[in-house]
């Protein structure tokens, strides 16, 4: 990533905007990081944070949809899966994944819906040499981003996916989903069941706070087993430290932040 | 003003929002201006332009509205008129132009609109060392400028003013409003009449184009009265370069624009 950086007075009535949808949404990196890849890039799209409550959702959007250089939407927290009947077209992802972190105009004035926190995980797996082709995986949480991540593990190869949640009939209806795109590859388990898996994945946000429980213990994996966690904040969560001290490789939640800034930054550049 | 810039990295979750609605919104001054004052004073708001067509208008400005953390909106061509029923209060200022340029969130959450153009020309004026206290005036152009400078002359002291455009009803319209809070100080002519003023200010976009005929001669003006233009490209009207050639003094464009970011700033770093 290039050190340019761009002068807010550089925003000019030409310039074009991304709004990122949150509640509340003081945490969001978007406008940070994706601000200066657009600078270092010469394009002349600014993302600014918008704070809008779930009841407003709607008719923010609306009026949003309506202005003519405003290229597209990230959603986060709590607005992906409301944000998803606001498109009039959804990528398969999206569906599959029940809800939207990016939403961007189509040439013909329609918005189309996508999510990349998926495939933002895959590409950081990948790049971290872990193949999921033919592996067995366990993903522990079922929330909005197990939900993407587990569509998006099945369509790069895992041969086989656990799903565990506490809440079970949020585990029981992604795993219904990702069954009828993926027969016979997806099963939910009550306990993790990590004896066999050669990568268990954490989609909770258990680890975010110094007190939180570990979402499971990695003293349970066999030998070389993967441990992955989306968790950004802190880099190393407390899963992860006690799976590095067992002698297991780790994911760290960065990559997949990273490939999905990568990810949004093409989404949006083909925006009209 | 400082040289202190702000790097659009620095646009974080935290920032809050000031829209320019406009159609086109291309020209629009404000977001390079007000940034670099808003970056210099420490103040974490950015300005950011909003391409709205008419149609869209009230649907944009709803759903604006509903988010958190903008403070408030600027509002240029078209959309002046429009823009004043969307608020919930008007200042004195707005309602006598029949138009608002800024609008902002009232800690009630209701929203306030006002006007600066008046009050942004008459400091440029004061500040030119141009008192208008009962002096005759000739505002030439009644038009969404005309209608915000006239009655901002009135409040300063103009002891008489006459109003010319050459759409009559809008004249007369204009007038009548100005007579109902100033009565008897307020004319209209179909021709401008300058024999007798001490200041003609030009407030219609004649001067903007290399082709445009003069909004009126200044060769009928007595010695020493004052010939003022709001147009603010090019620096140099044609009706300027004509006066200052004729020995009168001259007023640019430029001290209205500036006064008026002035007024914009403390406006919005009033906002909730």
């Amino acid at each position: 990533m290039s050190d340019v950086t761009r002068d807010a007075t550089t925003i000019t009535g030409r310039t074009r905007l991304v709004a990122v949808l949150g509640d509340p949404v003081e945490q969001v990196r978007a406008p940070a990081l994706l601000n200066r890849q657009f600078a270092a890039e010469g394009v002349d799209i600014v993302v600014i944070p918008l704070h809008v409550r779930p009841d407003d959702l709607e008719t923010v959007v609306r009026g949003l949809q309506r202005t003519a250089n405003l290229v597209g939407l990230l959603v986060t927290v709590p607005h992906k899966v409301d944000a998803l009947r606001l498109a009039d077209v959804r990528s398969e992802a999206a569906e599959l994944a029940g809800g939207t972190n990016a939403l961007r105009r189509l040439e013909d004035g329609s918005w189309h819906a996508d999510n990349f926190d998926g495939a933002g995980f895959c590409a950081g797996l990948i790049e971290a040499g872990h193949q999921p082709h033919g592996t067995r995986a366990v993903l522990v949480g079922a929330g909005g981003a197990g939900a993407a991540i587990a569509p998006a593990l099945l369509a790069a190869g895992v041969g086989h996916l656990v799903l565990h949640d506490t809440d079970e009939a949020r585990m029981k209806e992604v795993a219904g989903r990702m069954d009828l795109h993926w027969p016979g590859r997806v099963g939910t388990a009550t306990s993790p069941g990590l004896r066999s898996a050669d990568m268990v994945v954490n989609a909770t946000p258990l680890g975010m706070r110094p007190g939180d429980a570990l979402p499971f213990d990695p003293a349970e994996l066999r030998p070389g087993a993967l441990v992955a966690d989306i968790i950004m904040k802190p880099r190393e969560t407390r899963l992860l430290r006690r799976a590095a001290e067992l002698g297991h490789p780790v994911l760290h939640g960065e990559p997949m932040l990273r490939h999905q800034m990568d990810l949004y930054r093409s989404y949006f550049g083909a925006a009209r």
